[in-house]
């Protein structure tokens, strides 16, 4: 939808005016100096419509770490996102930097750049106060709530796929060379802290003794005490971890679960890459595929009646398989028509053999970037249901018993993924043992 | 022996004075101006001794990049490394930026840290002169020379291990908190003109025709074209490069070859890390092990009677199996006793089993590191055979068929390591392979 938009305003223009109070320094807006502040940047007050003093505003942050705004005037709406010197969900205990919003405008405008459409047009940012000013993506829903509701969203794999192919491949060496790709990971090395609750909370904590781990208890209890003692697991969590230090491969999203992604049945918007850093593809891919299986396995926990979202559980599973099988074959096809980037130079697979063996190589390739999907894919899931952070797929199954049944289901599949990952070489492997599953009773003793 | 010595100035002090000419702008300093500008710099004139007109200055740079400058008082002797904007081998045609004194600067001051005594002392740099002020290593010379003339070094191995044990170590995930590690590589993601040396020098151009591409003619000729055509060779280059480019493992000397290496028979000392960035660390330990190699297989074009280097060549096939095994030692000591990076947390390895786990997955990750080694190793000896830059154990063979005989050697050797790396899963199996290739006759046709 949003491709037909074209920037309203110079992102950097409106920055605060000598009347500002302290314009220099940060401050947490209140909603009316967010009115006189938003009043001030032309653009932004020419889409809204009407007098500033009939705007509508109200804080509808749901994220564990922001504010944000929803303003509407007459003509149009805008979202307005602060950043806070904390983590919202836990408050001033836990600080978190500023200069997230700052790594979130670059991947935002980078993103748009190369999927437009497909993210939020930036319409203003402001360092000093951390503050992005964007589109409003309306109608659209938080994919995850519409999954939930066991919505189907027909156009999402084919967005999925264009944003996931053309975001990593175009920031990839097989693109770029090597001066452009460095300069990039240098550009988001400061968004240090937040990989480090990556690290923390998926790649460590969910493995080990720590006090913001939860889980449904007490059917839960002792999987999680197994998987803190599974070694199996935790060679291949830490194999994972360093990896996810170790291998800037790309200007990956770094949070793209079903909650960063907005949805209409024909229309998808990524929202919310402060994550973002240079890091491994298949992060953000098995992301994706993560949050999909759990939500195949937590649709029975929303069943009204017994194979009552049948048709909506088939459609996920499909749509798993797709997502990987189209994100592999955009990427594959711009690897064969953009791939100018320093890695495989063409020189040196020149001639009919010489396309035949690096085509041979670019799916081997794949295969790699496909176990690495896999095995992140696993360590997203895990994190939701032994970790501090869970998903509302599981959270709104109302019995608790019924909801560590799908848990269990879920982490079986995971631990699995993660540990045997080479059985699991296509997505047709990871979407029957999906399947079979989807109908395993655990055993809760 | 610089172990015993200790900073004599501060590195920072002695930048130009108001009288000095444009002291905001680089220039060559012809040796008067140098003369000046070191009698400036107190505790170097101190170091020196005597008066300044007495000092002797001679330019000795006989690598491809820079002017060196030996200067000698009364009382010591200092080296002055100035880089020029471009590459000295080539000429002005061939533009290189200044600011790689500031990362070999970094680095050397990384690697005093470290490896104390193992790297030259700087007692200057001035960023804007690209100009780094060392001390003096003398009586060494450089490991290259000594190597050509059958020379042992007892005390190399333990030193190019604690080297490389420690600088790669302790600039890893396995060491430091994931931040420091992001800092240390944006602060040499700056240095990627010397890293596209490299990628193109070492990884690209000895694969294809390239203008600059040389071997010994006529006989390695249905070689080179060979190589030019072996797309196995090919793919494993190119995954080697994927590999140099992706994989910012540890902050690595980027140069690491013998002619980077002085010596005495008691002492070691490691120069010009100009080439330093955040990469695979098996480059590093390749190159070490790829150029004893070339060592080994050239000696026998340095015969003077037959079998008259064989205590030397025994030596060096000895050299090369210490070099990996107690690197491999000082690594893993290092990490189960300092092992406090953001990898493979201790806290998912508790007790008895854990250890026993881990000290499991650190055995596997030295051997990939080794894999990585075996590659790498095969890039360097290839490149000095068909690329542009050659080295000085083959091309002071006089007779060059001989020599060609010594560098088909070496590339049949290479190749295998290149292609067949997992079958060389031990250095015992380099050595194997190396000792085997020494007495074979290549078919020149």
């Amino acid at each position: 939808m949003s491709s037909q938009h074209r920037p309203l305003a110079d992102p950097k223009q409106g920055d605060p005016r000598p009347g500002d109070p302290r314009p220099d320094e940060y401050r947490i807006l209140p909603e009316g100096d967010l009115r006189d502040y938003l009043a001030r940047l032309p653009a932004v007050a020419v889409l809204l419509g009407g007098l500033p003093e009939s705007w509508s505003i109200s804080e509808v942050g749901d994220g564990n770490l922001n504010l944000v705004f929803i303003v509407k005037g007459s003509e149009g709406g805008i979202a307005v996102k602060q950043a806070l010197p904390y983590v919202r969900l836990v408050g001033e205990s836990w600080p978190l930097p500023l200069s997230r919003s700052h790594y979130e405008y670059l991947a935002l405008t980078h993103q748009a750049r190369l999927a437009p459409g497909l993210v939020p047009l930036v319409l203003h940012h402001n360092e000093t106060l951390a503050l992005v000013v964007m589109e409003l993506i309306e109608p659209h829903i938080i994919m995850r709530k519409g999954l939930i509701a066991g919505t189907l969203y027909p156009s999402f794999v084919g967005d999925i796929t264009t944003f996931l192919a053309r975001t990593l491949f175009f920031s990839s060496d097989l693109a770029l060379p090597a001066a452009k790709k460095k300069e990039g990971i240098a550009a988001f090395a400061g968004n240090h802290a937040l990989c480090k609750i990556t690290e923390d909370l998926i790649f460590t904590d969910p493995y080990r003794v720590a006090e913001q781990n939860r889980w449904t208890q007490p059917w839960l209890d002792a999987t999680a005490a197994v998987f803190r003692e599974d070694l199996d697991l935790h060679v291949a969590i830490s194999r994972l971890k360093l990896k996810f230090l170790n291998a800037p491969e790309a200007l990956i999203h770094g949070d793209l679960h079903t909650g960063s992604i907005m949805v209409t049945e024909g229309a998808t918007v990524v929202i919310d890459p402060e994550f973002a850093f240079y890091g491994p593809m298949g992060f953000d891919i098995g992301a994706v595929i993560a949050n999909l299986l759990m939500s195949y396995l937590a649709s029975a926990g929303h069943e009204r009646s017994p194979g009552g979202r049948r048709l909506f559980e088939v459609w996920v599973l499909e749509t798993i398989e797709n997502v990987w099988t189209e994100f592999a074959s955009e990427f594959l096809e711009l690897w064969r028509t953009e791939g100018h980037g320093d890695a495989y130079p063409l020189t040196l697979f020149a001639g009919a053999a010489g396309a035949t063996r690096l085509e041979v190589e670019r799916q081997t390739y794949m295969a790699r970037l496909f176990g690495d999907t896999v095995g992140f894919s696993a360590a997203k899931i895990i994190r939701r249901i032994l970790g501090l952070a869970h998903n509302a797929d599981f959270e709104l199954i109302e019995d608790p018993k019924q909801r560590s049944i799908c848990e269990a289901r879920s982490l079986r599949l995971a631990r699995a993924m993660m540990v045997e990952t080479s059985s699991f070489p296509t997505i047709g492997a990871v979407t029957k043992a999906a399947r079979a599953v989807r109908d395993w009773q655990p055993d809760f003793g």
